[in-house]
């Protein structure tokens, strides 16, 4: 397919190169001047959205996207009925929502198609990719979804797929805490660490996190595998879902608490799992 | 061998049937007047430690334990010198502590030895078994455990079986409450629910919690494995040895609280998934 590729960030590089790599036709736009083998760069979001099949954007938050299709040189005006626009951003379900209406009136139609599994499985293809908007486009789209991840579930009608990936990170993100927090007690108690790390992860309180990152934190490696700065942006989301929903989230409140504390003191750049850091 | 049983319990019972079925001699007492066919039951504590090479207790929590050892009645003037005490109640490690020490100076090993698995666990022998205490006196009691669980934990010295089960627990909790918490959130969002499940237990917001209690709130099954009023002890022990270390624990401060008004909210004998219920 001819494709318009926008962000070409940590992840976004990645995932363009591999859209090239399954033979499909790339146009490339960053801000800074980045170059993909096999595929024309352009300066402007309307540039990489002219005449094209299908434009997919991979930008940091909710204004980026917001300007890319609406903003000076945006891609909105240039994109023409029957383009599918994939926005595999992690932003806003409601500004979603707004953005896939205003297409609409021109016969765009907007997948909202966010990732996880890091820039490790952006760079092999086995990204987890959630995605909302109408089915008909999902299946237009499938084959380029397969190309950069491993577990693709279609999550509903426009701004599903936001709203699936802030429960996932709100969920993640208190198990976390889970792991840490159990640590830490482990640690000041004078139990073995291993002990616990093995005889915790075979009972009802396992988790992913706990078996994955507390084995990393055990270990004293905090690199980044997912940066604390990028899961207390998902919080933030996620918290202000809450709000628009006027459900009460105390879990997801502390959580975005712990985390911007963890963002201030630094530790910004590490892995999520150096959150264990910020009571040393 | 021959074993006093102190606490008939909905926990108590099924384990000291176990342990009879094992063909050991068994002594019970219980405040009621209940029996268990095989084993003679008396009514005071001391009677059920006189001439005993195991006494083991099942007791609701650290008073109870106290009362037991050093009250009227009480059994630790009856055990000599070589008795092995198990204490399996989930209590207070630091009064644990305590109770080895007072122990010890008159030859009584004590080990404690809480257990998780809930009631089903304790009927089918199926217990996870926590231990601190000497590793002799452990290596001596194993058959006993192995006649009540099939995951036993040597977790260290005296204390560290109860610090391993508070570990636990905290972590399960706040696991529990990222279920609940993501649920709430998908569900008030719109999305499907079923899809939900299984699309994020299957990346790294996965839990055993989200697996098993998380199909239980989507079914509407608040029917209790763990209760409610169980778990919030648990968190009341792990709160307060957090204090006792002198440790900060935003977590267990949070579940904590919302489980204490779980229970005020009438759901104590319901299943530990009824904190779902706690925003109805």
């Amino acid at each position: 397919m001819k494709i318009g590729f926008i962000g070409l960030g940590i992840m976004g590089m990645p995932m363009a190169a591999n859209l090239v790599q399954a033979g499909h036709d790339l146009v490339t736009c960053d801000r800074q001047p980045k170059t993909i083998d096999g595929a024309r760069a352009v300066a402007a979001p309307m540039d990489a959205a002219r005449d094209r099949d299908v434009v997919i954007s991979m930008l940091p938050d909710t204004p980026d996207v917001n300007d890319v299709l609406f903003g000076s040189g945006a891609a909105a005006g240039a994109m023409h009925a029957g383009t599918v626009y994939i926005d595999m951003s992690t932003v806003s379900p409601v500004a979603t929502m707004d953005f896939a209406r205003r297409l609409s009136v021109q016969g765009v139609a907007m997948l909202d198609a966010p990732v996880s599994g890091g820039d490790l499985g952006a760079r092999k293809g086995t990204l987890s990719i959630m995605v909302g908007g109408s089915k008909e486009a999902f299946d237009h789209c499938l084959p380029l979804f397969q190309a950069m991840g491993s577990n693709i579930v279609y999550a509903g009608e426009s701004g599903s797929g936001q709203k699936m990936k802030l429960v996932n990170q709100a969920v993640g993100a208190l198990n976390l805490l889970a792991a840490v927090e159990g640590l830490r007690l482990a640690s000041a108690s004078g139990l073995d660490l291993e002990t616990v790390l093995s005889a915790v992860s075979a009972g009802a309180a396992g988790s992913w996190m706990w078996s994955n990152l507390g084995s990393k934190i055990v270990a004293g490696d905090f690199s980044a595998g997912f940066m604390i700065r990028l899961q207390q942006k998902d919080l933030r989301l996620a918290r202000e879902f809450f709000e628009q929903l006027g459900l009460d989230a105390p879990g997801t409140a502390l959580t975005y608490e712990l985390f911007t504390q963890a963002l201030e003191k630094g530790l910004g750049l590490d892995g999520n799992q150096a959150l264990y850091r910020l009571w040393e």
